[in-house]
């Protein structure tokens, strides 16, 4: 299924075929990520319950895709300036990773109060670090500064057809995995994810899109069907923090069954059950799926439903064990 | 390969073929479980580490695997009568889950201060709980009263050729996933899957024990030869504070390749890298492998190590996530 070309003035023609080209051209620098499932989780929900586990994915969140297969489609004389971007998350951490990959260099614009869990995690794959202030302008002048200078190529987050076709390859393992899917749940902050599970769900089952009640702007924009672009978002999901993208918006208006709205207390309940369950230690943005499914029973319960854990950069060294 | 018959009046002659007929009995119970790997562990160590994954058995532990053997060898006469043990950890979950399996009746005997944690995890599968003082002779006192007056067999939880023939299943499922390993390292506290993982290995690689060494009762029964029966541990590896089986103690004494200790830090630092780059929430007797291969690279750098991750039930609640 294609989203519609050019709607209100966005080209956001991508379609399963262009999924699946992304699919072969970064899959040997991805893992197929396993699918898990338990069963008390399936008693207390009333649902059977597939985690497509991106928390496993290289640099521990599915951003690995999508910034592969950006980096991928530079032509040479374009990848031999290398790669830029402002990031103080997974995003950041996926592109340096991506870049090192391929031989080439990568700008990554750090904001000073960035976590040092997120900061090591892009160091770690020998990017170039630029510190500015946390700031959307500072960010944005730090990286126009760095891009002028060495004519590195931009590669944003989650607005551009080439990261909504490599996060969307997520979904495209779940849905070959798991036959018969009746619904799929996926965070939106950005909306690259939930854009490309919408179109690798072709429209054979309901996908719904999580967001926590304190950074709504998705629901808000999903509602009135005006794209919220300011919002001061305090979840403790900080993946889901960034503002809805330009061309996410698009497909999601047209294609998404609902955005389904959780609490902070529900986010931490949920992946304290991810946790204790699974075993698997997600971090809290990957935790509004299962939050959606408790909350909102009647959209699940009898069905058999894909959940995608996104990430689980999260830092463990307050955690003292209890004997 | 076969333990010695006898030795010292113990039967300990458990066969590799003991073990597949083990596994055959309970292979429709328990899961296959995954075997994992990461790239900045191996890194971090110079070897290539392959971890079992056994926080995410059934119950949470290997323990499911040799409870299961034990309470499907008994006879329909026997079964009928219920089975019993004393337990404040995993042994008694996955008895009380093996005998609900099997739909008999299991009596648990629990020391009135065992971690609600564990104490929810036997209620969960329906078993009957006595609980007691938390002394040994109390947890005996109130065993033998549930034997004597229900009939119930006694399975213990880890000195028994079945349960050392049922844990061995895990080391079993590992050697076949994994071609080629020049060495296994398993956590031992009772023994029984550190003796079931000899057995395992047929003489055809390097076994080594991890102990905590604030619970080195395994260590020091192996370099003097004299097992030692009583020890006040104070570790944070909660399963591993057992003391090791008579059985055991024989089947280690002579196919060990040795006891290796580390310390509470030790433990600590490695469930943090084990949480952050596995994203695996195992408790803290899992850790010990990963410690000891860190601690003694000497025996482990350019080989090929499996590692048995024993089980998954560590309390998350205290846990804060730092956005």
């Amino acid at each position: 299924m294609a989203a519609s070309n050019k709607t209100g003035g966005v080209d956001v023609s991508i379609t399963t075929n262009d999924l699946r080209q992304a699919h072969v051209l970064i899959r040997d620098g991805i893992h197929e990520t396993a699918v898990m499932q338990s069963a008390s989780l399936n008693q207390m929900t009333g649902a059977s319950l597939f985690f497509k586990c991106e928390h496993l994915q290289k640099t521990g969140s599915f951003k690995a895709r999508g910034a592969l297969n950006a980096v991928r489609r530079l032509d040479a004389q374009q990848a031999s300036k290398g790669v830029a971007t402002h990031s103080s998350g997974n995003h950041g951490a996926a592109l340096a990773r991506a870049a090192a990959l391929q031989g080439i260099v990568a700008y990554i614009v750090v904001p000073t109060n960035a976590p040092a869990v997120k900061k090591a995690n892009i160091a770690l794959h020998g990017a170039q670090i630029i510190e500015c202030e946390s700031t959307l302008a500072a960010r944005e002048a730090a990286l126009a500064d760095v891009v002028e200078r060495t004519g590195a190529n931009y590669i944003p987050p989650y607005d551009d057809a080439r990261i909504i076709a490599g996060q969307g390859t997520a979904a495209l393992e779940l849905i070959d995995a798991v036959a018969g899917l009746d619904a799929m749940v996926v965070p939106v902050g950005g909306g690259g994810l939930l854009a490309g599970s919408l179109i690798a769900s072709a429209g054979q089952m309901q996908v719904f899109g999580a967001e926590p009640e304190m950074a709504d702007d998705a629901y808000r924009s999903f509602t009135t069907g005006v794209r919220v672009t300011r919002h001061t978002p305090k979840t403790m999901a900080d993946g889901l923090r960034t503002t809805l993208g330009e061309h996410n918006f698009v497909i999601i208006r047209e294609q998404c069954q609902g955005i389904l709205l959780v609490s902070e207390a529900e986010i931490g309940a949920a992946m304290l059950l991810v946790w204790s369950r699974l075993k698997q230690l997600i971090e809290p943005s990957s935790a509004v799926t299962l939050a959606a499914v408790l909350r909102y029973p009647e959209h699940f319960q009898q069905k058999r439903v894909g959940l995608i854990l996104t990430g689980g950069n999260v830092s463990v060294t307050d955690f003292s064990p209890t004997p």
